[in-house]
């Protein structure tokens, strides 16, 4: 599959519902319909009425996976539902999600979102007490610790495995008559909850509670758990660790610029950052403009702050996704193109500064400017409204391994002349976490200082 | 679904091939094949090279699961193939089998024919260790009882499964490097060994491994753990019950005619039964006729020991199968004309016995009968060539709950008037056994007498 | 592909029926299930309420192309349907029937059963008139010569195109508000009239009929024009040819056994069949075994006429059918046994008389009779329900070409030791005349004798 | 369906290459990928080898119609691909394109884009000749046009038919060995000629050829045929109409903002015309904004001319797409909110000039205002990037029926009031084609002055 992208990749959006009155069901599925830029390759909902859990499930996008016959035997009236990433090797049905378990406690259902920096850890003591494991998913482990976990009831139990579980973790779990939302100590990824009529709504992003009509109520703290059921919530647990670490990722890449997260609307702060950046490294051009569409906000707020005007300079084929199609020796030179083009009409004869929001391995950078200049730009200086990656995720990020990450690689001098560019510069750490306003994030990526001891496995490594 | 149909359901077909010259897959799709009569829901493969296990599995028939495509992968040098029959409402892919599970001691997978009569006794020992379990199958539980049994060894852990597991249970099970076959200690299904080659084959019935041009070895003793690996097949463990009890179905109707158990090949086995029948009830008539096509060896012997001559008299539609068309009234009154239609004139103004070799609900009887009359038949007599089924199964036939069978809620002289049969007999199970010619069946369905202790669980107990 | 068949193939089954109390599409669904053994490749079904016509057609079987979403919007009071058969190569959905077009007298839908022998005259005719084709079908031609036809109505055009038209052709014709039926002037197909309620229907074979409840009215006469309306069938033209040709292998092998054609039903005649060629051809030995299924009347009455008893020696696997997975070597060597399996108890050492319906490769004979030998015959006598097969067939059956054709390659002598036997006898074409008591055959292929003029034109000529 | 949009929608994408040493197949595929904002119903290419041609298509995208499996097969040294887009009820596969069919003249390919004003006239000419046509399509017209039309060449035949089709039609027409392409004599939509390596490329836009690194080299001129075989590209023809009629909706909408037509790259006549319409009809305001994503390039030209800053205020959910899931009630309620969220921190208390490139039907525009205000706007001013629409589309653009335009129904104070603005503003006519700088275009969907007279047809006329 070729889909020609140098980006980070999220692992999942979650979605839970707790509403006696509503189609849970049908508000799960628009629910994670909002929430499917976390995940495009599976997508499941499960439902609960008092006495059993109802699932589907199954690879694709959320509206490939539901139909109206496939939606229609799921009654209940509490919900969660899951939208999963993941790279070609491990997209395997069984990987999809929620997991969904009978137990002592009677069944279990979850939906999870992160990486368990313990993970392999917990996965083998799973093993030595005996348990065989079908899939090499975390979300696996997670279920079957809280299966055969500690306590009687299952706030205890949830309450036991994050004493366990290191990480990041978003969790909504389902059982027969209750909601949980479960947000690890570090609260790397966001969680929160809103109201919807008589009902309650969890999701990764609040774009998912705006989108069904929900009120936005709070975020969920790190650490904390909630409990969803006939009273409301209630938080049965708060389990906070030395340190916030929020992704700060979800800032730059991930979370949809219209939700907000500690009262920063993203598409602000994306906006900022690029104001920030074009202070901290201003340059002489006619015209700046994105990558489309994730640096859209900060070459806004780069032309903003500079005053040089924002213009459109490369078109992106909207309908591009994966293909099977493998290009020809032809096409391969080609390559870039198959997803943006230039307009020369924009970029003839001009100094061109271009906002990207992060460069993970340079591999489309360099065509992408070889494009500009082939298109006339006389100048080619490109800014990127993040630090240079130059550490892999831990925490539940498809980022790239050491030897792919180019600035690990190579300084920013180098990736310059690499990169064929006239300037580049990366915004800096202090001016990614003014413009975010906020305090506590996980930075492991540009610093390899992660908020958590990682143990460094393969995520592939329990594939079959 | 309609299926016209008045048939108890096997549960399954298991397969399995330690082969290093052999392109295992393949010979395991085709042994399947052989025995796709015991399972049309699902069908799996699962090899092992060594180091790991590859799976395939899905809904359908052998041929329409497998395609090359989903057979070049599954590389190595030992194998096991499953195909499931299973009642509509667990006919899930989570059900499907192989299971494939990563344990303590590495990779392992199953393919399991029966059904555990204390399985929800070891289910429940799983679910207080604090296993979840996201199957409603007992396969499942077999899976994880070998993954945290005790022992250090697979040799010890399937020799530990089989002092706990009771009930009907062939297994085929694969290791990275090993096939483990067994066979319950009562011998309720059958399992035979096959040389192929410089390989070993392992397969629920012979007509697998005459298919596949292997070697009839032995069948496996009851309670016979078989190791198979570079050094060919030892036996490792054999767990004899008091008693044996090998399903009496299986020669009555499971198996498939030219496979051979016990020394004797299906066939003949049912061609002696319906001459039993014959000295058993004769009645005078001018024909005797089959109820296609599982009636037919019964039909010859009873035409042979009567002396009154075999014919047709009814027309099987050879493509009928499950379809999702609802047959309107009009249709619905039509019924079993759908799959039968009658020979008229073979029946015209003849007495005639039909012989079909069991009756179950009785359902598809009757109409037959109407329809025999309605094509001139002058009399209608009925020989079933098994005892009268009045009690359900539990070891892992799909047989129909006590309310649903006619024989537990009619006499044959009710039956006989239900039927609209000018006479009925059923086959004694005196003669049945004198048939079959073989020692230590089960009996079950005729007697109520089980050869172990059964627990009263509905296989549904545990569907989501 | 791989199908280990050795039969001629049919083209197609048709269906009609005007019914203005009935779900027509639901009543067509079923008609053509009972026609399934006549085509499996596509199926199709259109449907007119008086203004326009709805079509849904696919590849696959009936039970396959049909769920009740398919059927639902197919509403009106008059139908057709079709199920074809094709090789391979032209298995295209373009082929697939009915085809339907809008014309200048209004929406029309064709179902045809057949070839015809100046399908390439007529067609390079369509050519000159300038029109393009997009199918290589026969079916294809007579739509565009019905909608391009001489005279104002339909009745004028069928009539017109009857003139033109040489060989086999079965039609059923649906235009907005009325079914017509058309037997070519030759008979080469049967083609048959049944009342439904106050509807009535048509079908290719009178087991259609049965199955759906519909009462047998009559057989169309040859050349015979029927056409359907609120005022029942009224006959509007009749084409006699010199000669009525039905085709043989209707009564050897196609037709479903308890179809009836000329007031014979199917089974008897075949039984009938086998009684003549044991008079012919008689040979001492211990049992009569049919090549399952299509031999089983024949040997039933070859065993009835010499006193040797029937019984079964091979089993045939219900469920092989098309697969996609190669044989490798070692499979390829064991071939046959992938479709039948011997019953050694039944055979060894036993002389044996095996019954078969045709030959016309002879490329699975050989192999089988090597199978009864090793399984412990003594002795392997064949013999054919039918003659040699010297020549193909230009009427739509699928034959095999000259060089294919064992009997054009070799006399009986050589084919009997070609193929291993004992001792091979055919059924002569008297002996075939008489069994089946019905005057004016087309024994084309037996005799190179055909009642039209062929054109020698390969079926794929004009194949994209 | 549920597709929340309120835009014109194009009818097709045409592609073809001649490229003895190129896979052309694959390079069809990309081209295709590069047009699919043209048509997502249907995809399909047509390859000749100098002897046939091979096809492939079916619904959905080109990267779902296509995988290896399916371009393998397609062999040859010239193609032609299709990409068609259809509103529901037309979207069979009986519709898909390239047609294809067999001729007098040999094997014959067309792709389609656009629609005959006189379709009806020729459809009824071509049922007097007596053809039958099996789909609702002008393209199928064409062939038969083609297939049956004067002269003994394809060269004099596609000049005749050229003579005789009114309206919209680019074509690209393949025999077994040449490639044409056709533009209607009004050009009413777009074709370019490129170069690749030895070969040559034509496609419906500039982007196509840029995407699979083809140089370009001209439009084709109205009414131009070209012929394209080993001697490189010939004007075979050139049929000029009395004026030339650019859909103004390739400027406004259709084309990809890379792709340039008569020497305008469309992205900034885009541009353009939102500075006209800045100067035409201003307002004080805060920031400016675009409805994502078409009016993006409108509002930066706005923005630039007015000195008001460009920002985004509404985020589009990119993986919408259809959906076959209804909402309920309450989602009903929340209806555009599926699509477009609001940006709120960018809106609150602000005045707003959102800046759309057309409005057709007004059902999305209101919610959407509705939506901005309740996000906190404290006024909302719309400007649309183009002249009320007031006519439908005869020529190939489904663009809504008369009782369907808002700007038919109201002027535009009352669609100012329905839409709950606080001012609205489309773009004048002459502004349009100031910004457009190019001569010669239809204006019909604003004026009713239509470049042909077009025949009132509903395009599901001939629907079955």
């Amino acid at each position: 599959m070729y889909d020609y992208d140098d980006k980070p990749h999220h692992e999942c959006g979650i979605f839970g519902i707790y509403a006696p009155d509503e189609d849970v069901a049908r508000l799960s599925f628009f629910g994670l319909y909002a929430l499917q830029h976390r995940g495009q390759e599976s997508a499941g909902i499960a439902v609960a009425d008092g006495r059993g859990i109802n699932l589907h499930k199954d690879m694709g996008l959320v509206a490939q996976v539901f139909t109206e016959d496939k939606l229609r035997p799921l009654h209940g009236h509490v919900a969660i539902g899951h939208t999963r990433y993941s790279t070609t090797g491990s997209s395997k049905l069984l990987n999809a999600q929620p997991f969904v378990v009978e137990s002592a406690l009677g069944p279990l259902a979850i939906g999870h979102n992160g990486n368990l920096t313990n993970g392999t850890t917990l996965r083998n003591e799973l093993f030595q007490r005996g348990f065989g494991l079908s899939s090499s998913s975390d979300s696996e482990v997670i279920v079957q610790m809280l299966a055969g976990g500690p306590g009687q009831s299952w706030d205890e139990r949830i309450n036991a495995l994050m004493q366990r579980a290191e990480g990041a973790y978003c969790l909504t779990i389902l059982t027969r008559d209750t909601l949980y939302a479960v947000r690890d100590p570090w609260g790397v990824h966001p969680l929160c909850l809103g109201r919807i009529g008589n009902g309650w709504v969890v999701a990764s992003e609040s774009c998912a509670l705006a989108t069904i009509g929900a009120e936005f109520v709070r975020e969920l703290q790190p650490g904390e758990v909630i409990a969803i059921d006939g009273d409301g919530p209630r938080t049965i647990g708060l389990h906070t660790a030395p340190q916030r670490a929020l992704c700060l990722f979800e800032y730059i890449y991930f979370a949809r610029p219209d939700s907000h997260i500690d009262g920063n609307t993203l598409h602000s702060a994306r906006v900022e950052a690029g104001r920030v950046l074009a202070q901290e490294s201003p340059v002489e051009a006619d015209i700046v403009i994105p990558v489309p569409d994730s640096g859209v906000p900060a070459a806004i707020g780069y032309a903003q702050a500079s005053g040089i005007p924002y213009s459109e300079g490369l078109i992106k084929n909207r309908y591009i996704g994966r293909t099977f199609i493998q290009p020809d020796d032809r096409l391969r030179k080609v390559g870039i193109q198959l997803k943006f083009n230039p307009l020369s009409d924009n970029l003839r004869g001009k100094r061109i500064i271009i906002i990207d929001d992060s460069i993970v391995r340079g591999n489309t950078s360099g065509p992408m400017v070889k494009m500009l200049r082939a298109a006339g730009a006389k100048e080619v200086h490109m800014r990127v409204s993040s630090p240079p990656i130059r550490h892999p995720c831990y925490l539940g990020v498809d980022m790239a391994t050491y030897p792919e990450l180019i600035a690990h690689r190579m300084d920013v001098a180098q990736i310059c002349e690499h990169l064929g560019l006239d300037s580049l510069a990366y915004l800096s750490l202090d001016g990614l976490q003014q413009a975010t306003r906020a305090q506590g994030f996980c930075n492991g990526c540009f610093t390899g200082n992660y908020p958590v001891e990682v143990s460094f496995v393969d995520k592939h490594a329990f594939e079959r």
